[in-house]
């Protein structure tokens, strides 16, 4: 491709209203140009990589046996209400009415579709186990659509399905699909890790997330430092503290806290580290018939963070995780929410494991502007009960045992899920099984954020300059710079020989023929961020060389015109 | 690809509601499902072959210079409203409000939006020309939607639109999009044609559609028989007769001809041909401002019928053409439609060309019940005007000069068009031009039906079996066919064997493992259309052989274990 021929459209200026880096490369390289809130168009160098990228999965997705199909975008809402999920979604979910007055959703995903499908096409357990893809729009009505691609509206995914009679089954192809992610990623050339992950609003129980490391990722990673161990935050578990309880040496005692509610106040005031003071957050208990809405204590040491999903799925307490207001605390304990504590509450009271390890601890008296001092749980505290309700944190022993865990950045590029049979039990999709009895089937689903990831290459990949791609999802592997070429007979021919050498090589080489200064084509290249450039210019010639110059290490090293092509492809198949 | 592992679906019965043969087939060999009117699944096989003709097209648009880019399918409605089709366009296009109640469309085609980038990205003549496609979902919320994928609400598209500073760049431009689409057209196998076609609402000035033959197809086209020229029939030029008109021998006679209105009634009571009676039709007359709303006489020879976009073109005619009541044809003239002719009517007549050829024809008498007999142009007619308002028949003089015309059938799938400056005028899309003024750019457009195109396909290619592929674009090339392999040893090895190698070779191969009777595998192979079939048996096997049969010629032959390979490569090499 000729630059003169090509639609370049590079940015000088970073625009104002990007917020992430990946964004204002993607606009400031020519990657998007925004039509309307969330709603982006692909320009010639971002087509080419979101194409790239759609083709790797293509083909990894196809080697561990998925089968490809395509799904139409507007789906008839008589599907959504036999889900259930008409009702349950909120405006994320784009309903509109076709000229007959008819209901129609904009498909964000498509369990509905495929369920309906595969019930009307499978008859037989002969013919599963069976997982279908397609590579294709979506559209989620987001309320705050933003960060470019990374978050918009319309976007491209690749979503996959798969149906079996049994677990093993289930497990068998959810496995192949963690490998062939794993495969992806890899080809990809990103930094990425596997990590288990909350299965959320779409269901079931088992699931993974693939996440591209940036230090800019939306989402935190617990790691081990020693073992293949990861986790989302939202997931890793913590443990207990290692050995046994301390035991009990102090006897409780009010004192006096005036002024001091938070845990820093209360630790400042009383020269004791937040480690040593167990704060307690009041949530609505989970509703009984005929009660009234009562409370839950959740007690955690004061240097932890509730981590809320664990605590929704405490079977005591209410989901979604409501908050107790002032109100209801005060008129549980007579106290504010400053200066409440455990002891002697009426209501359940679930201790985090580290909370539940400490001794001669310190937590509100339930009784405004007083403390309690020296209090050991099963003495002063007896009714309670123990889980892990806690956010992890850096140091933490990891939960397989080996390590300590880890904290990084990463962007959710990846899920894939056991479904189990939330659809196929509600739209009724089952099949004839061995003995000939009709069975319901067990779905996982899996997903790829198609777009999402040229975003995450980018967060990941770049410098000061631009863009740094890995050679996979390069916009060109190869770009020639001649110097004045319009100047300079020789540099052209050079060049256009070099053009032509490397196109009929099968190398994708764009071939920056504009009149413009050197400076200018170097500027936007770095942008752009083609891995590999040769420049040619006049002083080289003289000795039958060119410079080529790597993208993301800097290294330059003149080299020979005939062996420009050899050396080339060694790069590219590294 | 083993059957064992893949979603055949194929379907013994035909399905009930389906009226073409395209549509019955891609249901019963498993392309396709319906979801909701018009909303189709693509099934694995279905999508197999549209992937093929969507890379042919990429390929091809790629080669003449356009470049890719992808639009979002979302579009916001300001830009509809300012090229003012957010008014002029009826429920085909379909309109929706999002969370925050602003209105978009789902597109049903992109000019307002490449418009809009291109205003935007592009400042100089420099740049210019630009010619950028997409292949991307495209929703015409069709009042009927009908045929299967050929005439669905949600359909894939290619869609490519230039932009030019001259017409002798558009016009370049326009001559490398009718070369790629014949190129393509031709790689994937299928017989079509150019033809010149109607703008129509799209608007602009030159066009030509491509069309699939095939004796089902909606529209109908006119052929030169011995040169080039083919034109849709609405826009076939029909030539006056050759030679002089005849002189006037006969004088004027009015005759009663009770009963006889149709030009068949007038022709059998006065023993004459059709062809030597004109029949007038007359038609609202474009509105003058301040006048009563009036008609327009429009003479045609008994046996034309009259081209209804050739007579709203004409100024004379009101835009859209509305045929005048009964009522107001009495008022102006005092007789009904069938006894109305053009001797000595107060409105302005204009005769086809051929009709303006007769001498001594018969038209009606003005008079219920009469017709007049004689009739003679500038004799009895003085004040009238010629022009071409018929549709062509066979056997005319082409247009271009050389042979008689003939008529097929086909299906329009490209359509490319000189659009002038409509939506650049309206969306303000300038660049400065070499003398530095601001000038409004010329556009045109381009597309191609991907989906339809898989349709077309299967209408002109097929037999009573099933589907006949053309190679490029059939979802396997070959297909193995063992016997009873599930009991021999023997041919399940050799055919694991040749799997083996034909997949190692780059051949796509369907491997029919199934347990079922060779009946059945047959037919399901002769119904998907796999050109290439390989039947693994004892008997040959003995001798080292398999059977080979060809999809589309029916022609067998034994092929030795050894050259399977070898021979598959040349055939598909054709």
């Amino acid at each position: 491709m000729r630059t003169s021929q090509y639609l370049l459209s590079t940015l000088k200026e970073t625009p104002a209203d990007a917020e992430v880096i990946s964004h204002k490369l993607m606009l400031r390289a020519g990657m998007i140009r925004r039509l309307s809130s969330g709603l982006y168009t692909y320009l010639p160098t971002g087509v080419r990589v979101l194409r790239k990228v759609e083709q790797i999965v293509r083909e990894e997705m196809n080697k561990a046996g998925a089968i490809e199909v395509l799904m139409p975008m507007v789906q008839p809402a008589e599907l959504w209400q036999e889900s259930g999920r008409w009702e349950q979604m909120d405006a994320e979910l784009l309903r509109f009415a076709d000229r007959h007055t008819r209901d129609f959703v904009l498909g964000p995903t498509h369990e509905e579709v495929i369920t309906d499908v595969v019930r009307r096409e499978i008859t037989s357990y002969k013919q599963l186990p069976l997982n279908l893809y397609q590579i294709q729009t979506k559209f989620r009505d987001e309320r705050r659509p933003r960060f470019g691609v990374m978050r918009a509206r319309e976007f491209l995914m690749k979503d996959a399905y798969s149906f079996h009679l049994s677990q093993e089954s289930l497990q068998q192809t959810y496995d192949a699909m963690y490998s062939a992610y794993c495969n992806i990623f890899n080809r990809l050339g990103l930094d990425y890790r596997p990590v288990l992950a909350d299965t959320g609003a779409i269901g079931g129980s088992v699931s993974h997330e693939f996440h591209v490391l940036a230090s800019s990722g939306e989402d935190a990673i617990a790691f081990s430092d020693t073992s293949d161990y990861a986790a989302n935050i939202e997931m890793a578990e913590a443990k207990a503290p290692a050995g046994d309880r301390p035991a009990a040496i102090q006897s409780l005692a009010e004192i006096a806290t005036p002024n001091a509610g938070s845990v820093a106040e209360v630790a400042a005031l009383l020269q004791v580290e937040a480690s040593r003071i167990a704060k307690t957050l009041f949530v609505v208990a989970t509703a009984e018939e005929g009660k009234a809405a009562s409370l839950v204590a959740l007690v955690l040491r004061g240097d932890h963070e509730l981590n809320e999903i664990k605590a929704e799925k405490l079977p005591e307490v209410a989901s979604p995780l409501q908050f107790a207001s002032d109100e209801q605390i005060r008129a549980l304990l007579g106290a504010g929410a400053g200066s409440v504590g455990p002891v002697g509450v009426n209501v359940p009271v679930i201790v985090d494991r580290s909370a539940a390890h400490l001794a001669d601890f310190v937590v509100g008296a339930n009784k405004d502007g007083y403390h309690l001092t020296g209090v050991n749980w099963d003495r002063d505290i007896s009714n309670y009960k123990v889980a892990d309700i806690r956010n992890i944190v850096e140091g933490d022993a990891s939960p397989c045992g080996f390590g300590k865990l880890v904290i990084k950045r990463g962007i959710e590029v990846g899920h894939i899920f056991q479904l189990g049979d939330k659809y196929s039990q509600a739209l009724k999709a089952g099949v004839l099984n061995e003995e000939g009895k009709h069975q319901i089937m067990t779905m996982g689903c899996y997903g790829v954020g198609v777009s999402r990831i040229v975003a995450a290459a980018i967060e990941q990949n770049h410098d000061e300059f631009g863009i740094i791609w890995p050679d996979a999802i390069a916009p060109f592997q190869v770009v020639l710079i001649p110097m004045n070429m319009h100047k300079s007979v020789r540099i052209a021919e050079a060049t256009e020989q070099l053009y032509a050498e490397l196109t009929a090589a099968g190398i994708e080489v764009l071939f920056d023929d504009r009149k413009e200064r050197p400076g200018v084509m170097f500027a936007d290249m770095e942008l752009i961020g083609i891995p590999h450039s040769i420049v040619i210019g006049e002083r080289n010639l003289d000795n039958r060389e060119v410079e080529y110059k790597n993208r993301r290490t800097g290294e330059k090293q003149l080299l020979n015109l005939d062996n420009v092509i050899a050396t080339l492809q060694s790069f590219l198949a590294k």
